[in-house]
C-alpha cells in the first residue's frame, strides 16, 4: 500500500491555499498550436508567487503547522525555488525560514530568498554538506524541517496546480510536467487520477538527469548522480513518497536533450512572450523531439517556474 | 475642428476586429504594487498577435478595404512592429503586404515580417530613402499605402486596447501609454474620453526622442530629429492627425532617461516574468523617476509590444 494524498485532501488543500496563491492562467499560442498541429495549453506557474509552483506546497505545509512549531521556525536545504517559496510562505505566516543553500546556487534564487527574509546558511555544493549543514541549523534553532518534495502536505499543495487546470477545462487528453524530485509530478498525477481520469500523465526529464526515467523503466529506485543539465530544478532524486506515486499513476516518462531544452525555451520566450526557466521548457522539448504525439489532441503543459538569471541566458 | 474617430466608430472598430485580435489580459504583480504603493494593471499588448498593439490598427484598416483595393495589395514603410502587423493582417485577409524596411532594422522584426509572408524591400535608414523607396514600390505594384499611425482607421484600431481596459475595469484613475508616432496614444486618449472620462491620460516618452513632449509643451509640432533611444518603437514624429488629438485629449507628457527604461524593463521581466520590448518599459520608467504619482491610485499601463532580439538584451 502506498501513502499519498486522497481526493478530499487535494480538494481541501486547494480550498486552504486559494487565498494565498495566484490562480495562474492557462495560456495558449496560435503560432505554437500551428507548429505542433494540436491544442497546447500552458499552465503558467512561472507567474506563481515567488516565481514557481513551489509556493503552493510551501504555503500548504506552513498553514497546517501548529503555533508551537511556528514559533520554532522552519528549515530546509534547497538550491532554488523551494528556498524562495519557503522564505516567502514563512514571512506571510509570521515565522522564520532557515535555508541551507549550496554556495554555487543561482544568484537570482539566492537574492529572491534573501528578499523574502529567509535566513540563509551557505554550504558546499554536495548532498552530504547540505544535509550535515541542515542538521546543524536544526540543532541550533529547533526549526521544523520542510522537505522540498518528500512530504505529503507539499505533494497536496503541488497537486493544486493541475487541480486548477481540471476545474477550468474539460477533455484534456494529456498533461505533461517536468520531473525532478517528483513533487509536482506526483501531485499532477494524483489530480489527474481523481479529477480527470481519462487524461494521460506524461513526465519529461533531461537526458543528463534521467534518474526518474531509469527508476520508472526498471521499477527500482535509481538515485540522481552527477546530473548534467541546464534545467537546474530537475537535478534531484525522487523521494520515498514520490517514487511510488509516480510508478502507480504516471503513464510515461520521456527524456530530452539539452539542445532541445534550449530550443524549447527560446520558442516559448519568442512566441509566447513569457519568461520561463530551463526546467519549464523540458515538456515542450519532448514535443520538439516528437517523443509525445500532440496532433489533434488537447495537451496541457505545466510551466513550472520563471526564475532565471537574465545575465546568463543560453541564447 | 480636429478630425478623429468618434465614440461610435471606436465601438464599431472593437466589434469589427474582435474575432481577429487577442483580447489581451490585464496583469498585475503584488511585488510591483508594493514597490510603488499603488495598484498597477498592465494591459499586455506584448501578447497581441504579431507581438504588439499594431495588429489592431492594421487589421481594422485592412478589413475595411474594398475588394478592388485588396487585389492591389497594401504597402508601408516601417522598421518594426507595424511591418509585421501589416504582413500578418494582409495574410489573414488574403492580400499582399509590400513593406519597405530600413536595412538596419531589428533582426527579429525583419524575420517576423518575412514569416508572415510580407514582401520586403530594404532601403537606407533615412526618412528620405524610406519615402522614396515606398513611392517606387507603390508605382510598381499599385498597392494602397497604409500609414503606421496617421490614418483614422489605424487610430480607431489602436483605441480598442484601452476600450477593452475600460470595458473590463472601472475607476481607473490614470492610464499611461508610450508615445512614438502617437497612434496608440491618440486611440488611448479618445477611448478614455468616451468610455472613462474621469481617467487621466498620461504619455511617457524617452528624453532622447522627446519630440512629442516638446510639441505638447510648445503647442507647435516639433519633428523627431536624430532620436537616440533604445526604445526603437518611439523614434518617429507625431502625425498631422495624431498631434491635434494629443493636444486636446492628453493630460500630460513626461520624459524618462535611458537608464530608467532599462531598469523598468528589467523590473517587468524579473517580477512579472513577461517579455516586453524597451518601448513598453517607458511608462514604468516614469514611475521609477517619480514623474507620475501612483500612490493609492489605480493606474493602467499599456505594454505596447514584446518583440525583442534575445541575443541583444540591455542587461
Amino acid at each position: 500500500m502506498i501513502q499519498h494524498p486522497d481526493k478530499g485532501q487535494i480538494e481541501a488543500a486547494n480550498t486552504r491555499i486559494k487565498s494565498w496563491v495566484h490562480h495562474t492562467p492557462l495560456l495558449s499560442s496560435s503560432s505554437l498550436n500551428s507548429i505542433f498541429g494540436g491544442t497546447l495549453l500552458f499552465k503558467c506557474e512561472n507567474f506563481q508567487r515567488a516565481g514557481a509552483f513551489k509556493f503552493r506546497g510551501a504555503i500548504n505545509t506552513l498553514v497546517q503547522l501548529d503555533p508551537a512549531h511556528l514559533r520554532q521556525g522552519v528549515a530546509t536545504h534547497s538550491s532554488g525555488n523551494h528556498a524562495a517559496a519557503l522564505a516567502l510562505a514563512a514571512r506571510l505566516i509570521g515565522t522564520t525560514a532557515h535555508i541551507v543553500m549550496p554556495e554555487n546556487s543561482n544568484r537570482v534564487k539566492i537574492a529572491a530568498t534573501q528578499s523574502y527574509g529567509g535566513s540563509i546558511t551557505f554550504c558546499a555544493p554536495t548532498l552530504l554538506s547540505r544535509e550535515s549543514t541542515l542538521e546543524e541549523v536544526i540543532q541550533r534553532t529547533n526549526a521544523i524541517e520542510i522537505h522540498p518534495y518528500n512530504n505529503l502536505h507539499i505533494i497536496e499543495g503541488q497537486a493544486t496546480a493541475a487541480f486548477e487546470v481540471f476545474e477550468e477545462i474539460a477533455d484534456v487528453d494529456q498533461i505533461i510536467a517536468p520531473v525532478g524530485g517528483g513533487g509536482l509530478l506526483s501531485g499532477t498525477a494524483l489530480s489527474a487520477r481523481y479529477f480527470s481520469p481519462h487524461t494521460r500523465v506524461i513526465a519529461a526529464e533531461p537526458q543528463g538527469a534521467d534518474d526518474a526515467y531509469r527508476s520508472f523503466s526498471s521499477q527500482q529506485f535509481v538515485p540522481s548522480e552527477n546530473p548534467q543539465t541546464i534545467a537546474d530544478g530537475l537535478r534531484t532524486s525522487l523521494g520515498s513518497l514520490t517514487f511510488p506515486v509516480i510508478m502507480n499513476f504516471v503513464d510515461e516518462i520521456v527524456t530530452v536533450s539539452e539542445d532541445s531544452i534550449v530550443e524549447a525555451m527560446r520558442l516559448i520566450w519568442e512566441r509566447m512572450k513569457i519568461i520561463i526557466e530551463p526546467s519549464s521548457a523540458v515538456p515542450l522539448a519532448a514535443l520538439l523531439e516528437t517523443k509525445v504525439n500532440v496532433a489533434g489532441k488537447k495537451t496541457v503543459i505545466i510551466l513550472s517556474g520563471g526564475n532565471v538569471d537574465l545575465r546568463h541566458l543560453p541564447f
